[in-house]
C-alpha cells in the first residue's frame, strides 16, 4: 500500500513559515528610508524621511511575511486595528483631505503598509505618491515636530 | 443656567452617520469603470474594465463611508477578512509576482479598496497602477474568463 499523498501541502508549508522562530529583521531599504517612532503590538511604526507628505509606514514584526494573507488571522486583525488607529491619528494631526493606505511591495517585498496624509495642493495630487520624484528630507525640527504630534494623537 | 455643551460631538456625529438608514448608492465613476461580480457580506466585489492588470475593487456597501476608520470596528474586521480572501484568490488565479492592496480615494471619495495582481513585465511595474496611462478594455471573452476563474477560486 502506497503512502497517501499529503493533502493541502501549501497550507502546511505556510503554517511552518508562520511558526518559524527566525528573528524579525527589518528590510535595509525600509530602515534607510524611515525611522521608528513607536513599537505597537504587531507593527513597528515608522516615519518616512520625506517631507513632501506626512508619511507613516507600519511594518508587522514577523519574519518572512510578504502578502497580507501570509499573516495569521489574528495578526491580520491586529494589523487592521493598528493601521486604522494610526490612520485616524494622522488625519487628526494633519487635517488631511484624504488618508491613503496601501500595501504595495513591488520594490521592497517585506510586508509593510503605507499610511499617508494627502492634500489637494501636495506633490502629484490626486495621483499616488509611490514612484513620484525624489524624497526631500525633513529637517530635524520638522521630523521631530511631526513625530511628537503623531505620538501625542496616539496616546 | 446655561445648557452644558455636548461632549465629544465628533463621535456622536459619526455614530449618527453609521446608523443612518440611507440606502447605499454606488459612486457613478466606480459603476462606470468596473462591474459587480459578487456580493460579499460587506462588500460589492467588482472587476475593473481595464485589461492591463487583473484588477478587483471592493466597495463596502455602507452609506457615507470615506475613510476605513469611518466604518464600525465590526465592518473594519469584515473588510479585512474580505480583502484578504479576495487577495489570496487573485494570487492563486493569476500567479502574480505581488498583490497590491490600496484604499486611496483621492479622486473617488466613496470608500473602496483596490486589489491588483502585478507582474514584473506589466505596465508601469514596479510603479503604481493609479493614474498611469489609459484603460484598455477587456473583450467580453477575457472579462468573463477572468471573472469565472476568480469566482471559482473564491468558492
Amino acid at each position: 500500500m502506497q503512502a497517501k499523498p499529503v493533502k493541502n501541502c501549501y497550507s502546511m508549508e505556510k503554517q511552518q513559515r508562520r511558526n518559524t522562530l527566525e528573528p524579525f529583521l527589518l528590510d535595509e531599504r525600509i530602515a534607510r528610508d524611515s525611522q521608528s517612532i513607536l513599537k505597537l503590538g504587531l507593527c513597528d511604526l515608522r516615519l518616512a524621511h520625506d517631507s513632501r507628505w506626512p508619511w507613516l509606514i507600519l511594518v508587522p514584526q514577523r519574519s518572512g511575511m510578504i502578502e497580507v494573507f501570509d499573516l495569521t488571522p489574528l495578526d491580520q486583525a491586529m494589523l487592521t486595528f493598528e493601521q486604522v488607529t494610526v490612520a485616524a491619528a494622522l488625519k487628526k494631526v494633519t487635517g488631511a483631505t484624504k488618508i491613503n493606505i496601501a500595501a504595495i511591495g513591488n520594490v521592497v517585498r517585506q510586508l509593510h503598509v503605507h499610511v499617508v496624509a494627502r492634500f489637494e495642493d501636495d506633490p502629484n495630487w490626486p495621483g499616488p505618491i509611490w514612484g513620484h520624484g525624489s524624497p526631500i528630507a525633513h529637517s530635524d525640527d520638522t521630523f521631530n515636530a511631526l513625530k511628537s504630534r503623531i505620538l501625542e494623537a496616539l496616546q
